[in-house]
């Protein structure tokens, strides 16, 4: 068993987590999360994202945000793109890394889009011409690499397939979602041997949901197959948009925790990513669904 | 990577779950949801212990819970036994299988029953020598197995003396059990590695609490060393002692969940499970404090 001896961990609290919270968060909440997660050491936060606010509401104040954010030398800040109009926003703002998605499964790139998965990688043709005219970095999420929700499992073959166009376009790093949170260990390995056998292993995020309980066990599983690149958000920020009440993102406080206790080196302060967890928490006016933090505001 | 093809589930909810809840819950309650656990086709039910109703005054009731029992063919139902006195109370209601308890820290053991650890183990003689006398079988657990929460570390040649002791004394299973939940994969696979040294791996349960959300990560680390015996509590039943509002023994249904992923034999039946788990969550008025109980329950 060989664990890498440091990993980078993607915040995605701020889009991600976020978009999928009922209440709306105000930008300047939403500037002083980021100030804090910078603050704790993170270095690449996911700020926001220039969809319609007709579909996410959440996300109207993303030019906004971004625009305040006084950049830390050395973090970057991807703003998610879902077309070229997008990309044209974040282009105004002067955005320098983007993310896009797309799915390894048909039925939730229907329900999602309207489109098959082909056609949506197709679209993003334009998308990713911009960003090289731009000297954007590129950032690609696949979703429903463990299971889909309308479909169920999926084959690791199409996970594989559609990693490897994302990557073969351009994109520096590919994200690989376990969107409803249903994977297990074995499985996640397996998923990650397959994709690595077409993407370099450096190049692979683990993006796992902890809606059963089982993102740190999958983590540290594709920790094991060399995975040194984790998307978290702090306070296990978004709850799951398929069941109501149910986790969402895994927590970074526990991701932390698991990686500090394997002496696996993140850059990233504890205590000050509790107190952002705890800042974003009080604001939404909740418990943090982070166990760690839990624990330790418990034990203060 | 070798994972064991089946695991035994060492359901504690009964006894180490109602036993650090606040609520005192009712013989009849008990009862049924010990039932409603060998409907769902758990094969070892810790029910109740016996020990001094002053100091738990929630298992009062486990003489007349063990009597009432309808025990079912091949499930065992083990008392907790603290001393020679609570033996004579067990074996007066005809107890066929008892557990004993140690520490692996000098401090924990101190405040607990002040005492030293080797004291603590010589004062079972008795008991295992009454014990042998009539064939009860004997488990043993050892605590703070990966912290304590007084001392910190523990070095894992300390618990691996504490489970040899016990199990030389004639435990037939000896239970490691992260009491703080503080541990993480690899430093669980190290203890692991260290106990396996002088116990037979086959009799070497793992025992892990939830409080840092860890559980599950160390629970998958230490399946790969070889660890077939896995202790949880149903619903999560019992919360963390050493911090209100924190999370306890790992819930029976993640456990269940991560293992039948990976295609685990464990003859128990998650919708019945999930059942017990809500009936006497619905009884102390919360929620499960179990991800997979709480995404089922929501996906309903």
């Amino acid at each position: 068993m060989q664990l890498p001896q440091q990993v980078k961990i993607v915040e995605v609290g701020p889009r991600d987590g976020l978009q999928n919270e009922s209440a709306s968060v105000p930008a300047e909440i939403k500037l002083e999360l980021i100030q804090k997660l910078e603050q704790a050491g993170l270095s690449v936060i996911e700020a926001g994202s220039f969809v319609s606010p007709k579909w996410v509401p959440q996300m109207a104040s993303s030019a906004e945000v971004y625009q305040s954010i006084e950049q830390k030398p050395g973090v970057s800040y991807p703003m998610l793109v879902p077309n070229l109009r997008g990309l044209e926003s974040a282009l105004a703002v002067g955005v320098e890394e983007i993310a896009i998605f797309a799915a390894a499964s048909e039925s939730f790139t229907r329900k999602n889009i309207n489109c098959s998965i082909d056609e949506s990688i197709t679209r993003y043709g334009d998308v990713m011409e911009q960003a090289r005219q731009h000297n954007l970095r590129v950032r690609g999420y696949v979703s429903c690499v463990l299971g889909c929700p309308y479909e169920g499992a999926i084959a690791v073959e199409r996970v594989a397939e559609v990693a490897q166009r994302l990557y073969e376009m351009g994109c520096y790093e590919i994200s690989l979602g376990d969107t409803v949170g249903v994977g297990t260990p074995v499985q996640a390995q397996q998923m990650i041997d397959a994709v690595a056998e077409r993407v370099p292993m450096e190049r692979l995020a683990a993006h796992f949901h902890d809606t059963y309980g089982q993102a740190l066990a999958n983590l540290f599983a594709v920790l094991q197959r060399g995975v040194s690149v984790i998307d978290s958000s702090v306070s296990g920020l978004g709850g799951c948009p398929y069941a109501k009440g149910a986790s969402g993102n895994v927590a970074t406080e526990d991701v932390l925790y698991m990686l500090n206790g394997m002496g696996i080196e993140t850059g990233v302060d504890m205590s000050k990513l509790v107190e952002a967890g705890r800042f974003i928490s009080d604001f939404l006016q909740r418990q943090p669904a982070s166990k760690v933090a839990r624990a330790l505001i418990a034990a203060d």
